[in-house]
């Protein structure tokens, strides 16, 4: 996979910052290709943060995660690197990102990633 | 938004000051406007909280929360900003409002604040 | 509210005292009438408690909560008053009362009250 | 209430006319004021039809159904109301809205309006 | 049971006589006396009629069925005149009453009558 | 199985004779044993009748089902005899009955009767 | 597949021949082989049926089903078979045979066979 | 939209042709494009028919139902076109394609198709 | 109640003894008798423990739970003293045992045991 | 039980090693065979990890399950021996495997395994 979608995420200036809130976002629509059998892959992303000084503006987060349709990459993989691009936009306190996946060959899969990793602290 | 809303809230002697305990409520009927596309956004409020001298009164509660029905504000502003006019009115122990947004964009969100912030501890 | 209903409350002896467990009732057809408009209202209580000395009764329970059908009395006062009827007549090591509400202008609540209160210790 | 909201809905060619299938909307952010106590109603909104020669355009039925979101008017009244309008935009061969209220005075309702009455018959 | 409660029934006229639409009304918090045992009673009551040139007021229900908290009365016996007072109030094309009765001694029941009767045909 | 205990189930006069209306009853604690393996079945069961002169008295209904506790009878016949009892006593003119069986060895079952049975008319 | 499993079925008198009534029973633990991929398929079936003369022993139909734990078999061809050999044993008035699969490929199937099939009578 | 995607649909001989008996598939993992906002759609297709001498054959369907992951198509039209596609590849005696549809803008759908049409018959 | 059913609970060897791990059993299938009323309880019980040396042999603990079908025995005494008889057959390193129970007169209570009892530590 | 198919189990490096986060795969679809009555038992699996160096291929893990299809071995053992597997082929910081299996004899079961033993800590 070639391309970096980072810079499609936009974000707007939090207009409590300084108080620690929590802000989830939802996307049970999310679908990207398995690079191994080529066949579509589902999910659903949850978004939970804690913002800084930026929150997710969320057209842009749509839209990026729309890239993601025709793009051959496997679930921990992609899990990890949306987490990235996000922090990488958002810049906040801290966060997590779930990723929970459809049936295949019998076996469903669910990944998570948090920010900051304990292994940092 | 110009207005302010919050000397709508009402509140009654606590029955039980100087006690420690919890009281909830829950809204699923909120409604307010987004500002930047017009459109109606549909969410629940829920309140928890340990009163110190004063309870909310519910009727108040529910008239102030109808006064949002035709502004337009942010998830991430509208919350903050109803949990500061809750705050002011009730000057509780301890509050936490979540607001859970329906879907837009195929996106739900979820917005929680926690008085008092542990900024601020 | 003019009556004392506490002594209807029985108990018998903890056949296991001098052990921690937790023994749980739920009483999901509890009703009483709100004070201010006359409208009767309809609740779940809750008890939760680790005994010392005393079990509660349960017919004995049944009927106390029977006693409220045509009293009016609030929300907050009503699960802080049966909470103290419940600790002076079992005496319990620990015990918490949960009474939930079912919706009265699109709002429900919730109230939570623990033994003994953290104030006190 | 005053205006007539109906030529909001607009309508577009049946792809596949002169074949009978279903076809089922549902807005579950429906909202109008009580024309009595002046309090909002919140309800859901299913429409079934068979189409003829026209189908519902999506995002006009939802600028129609938002146009209520201040009127006052009754839950049979606003059903019949709705139903008429759709049916004299889209003229299908059958139509049935269901509207679904949420509890008001620990009551809720559900209106069903079938077209055509089984009168016209 | 001594009182006759059937004329705290009030009507409005039905906006679209003539139209066979259904109109349905749930009371989830039915409260009686067990004539028997002295025990209340708990159960829901489930309205579905066909107007004819009437419609039952809500509030007018509410008040009529809160007129039986404190009467002993037995389930079929209870379900069957309910049923007669608003029938006679209403005067409907049709209607059916369903009352769902929480357990006693570990037995859940339901009483369903119907208006007209298919005896009467 | 040598007793009969039929005529422990009594019955009243029916408060609405001559009207066609529904009554069901649901017994979710019922026990026998399994004449084979001598081991406990659990199950629950439903009656749903039309009464004609006569209804069934809940307490003597569920002192009769007790007797079924330390019975060895399989399900197709114990479904069927209280069946049988129950017409017996209460003369519906319409019953049904559905007996629904915990796992046992890993298929579960349900039994339905009817009465009148269709052979009859 | 090579093997007749149908002679391991075993039957009992109905206890009550000449009666209409019904008994289903739920496998939710059916297993068999794909032919085409080797991988096992996982699925519930459930039999209803109008007893004639005999009634299935459940034991019997436990070990019959177990039979197919290794066979390589399509789902539209095992519930016909599995069919034909139960009312081959059974000789029932009428019988339903529904097999629920669980999701291969993201596709989850549902096969229904009805005895007698319309095609006869 | 220009491309035919019939011919991918395989099918097998039905092995019991000549009985009327049901298949049912489920695919929750459908989506195309809106081909008036560009956005990606997302639904759940349910196959039901009764086969006459051929069965659709599953992993056939899956590739053809994914030919339409980035086709720009609307509901209705999309429901017909794969009915007619799957009728005219398996020339069923019945069959039924219902298609469920995530919320947009607030609004859910189902399109159902049935064959043969009953202006057919 | 005389008799001691704990001789009847037997163990087999730990096959992964020195590894801390957890083992669930559920009985939704627990029945004895109230020594108050003479009628019959039902409820679920719920062993979880950490083995030691021993586990439990399943087949045996059913026979034990059957043996109470016809003890009169209150709730409180029954939980306790299973567990005392479980703690003294198995000698885990930790257990729970939660029983629940239906609604008696309204009221569904639910006791919980945990071994060692903190009390003794 | 005589065969070692840990070796079945393939691996893949971590994508990103060195930064913690979880993995789950949920097995819904296992089965073996109890060694003592020779009858199938039914389970789901949940793996749940922090990967170290290597993350497991999914493909090989189902391959992996499949072989205990015909495999005679008891509930405790087998978890115990697949967590053995899973941990010697994958290496993770941490996981947990979580059995689930079906009732049998009215009682149903879970066995959890944890890596590392807090005993080894």
């Amino acid at each position: 996979m070639s391309t970096d979608f980072g810079d499609l995420l936009e974000t707007f200036d939090n207009p409590y910052a300084g108080r620690n809130y929590t802000i989830e976002h939802t996307c049970p629509e999310f679908t990207s290709v398995c690079p191994k059998t080529g066949q579509p892959d589902f999910g659903t992303l949850v978004f939970t943060y804690v913002p800084n000084e930026l929150c997710i503006e969320l057209k842009s987060l749509k839209m990026y995660l729309q890239r993601y349709r025709n793009e051959g990459i496997f679930y921990e993989h992609i899990t990890n690197r949306i987490m990235d691009d996000f922090v990488n936009a958002v810049k906040p306190r801290w966060a997590n990102l779930e990723s929970r996946w459809t049936p295949r060959g019998g076996l469903s899969s669910v990944i998570v990633v948090e920010y900051p990793d304990s292994e940092d602290e």
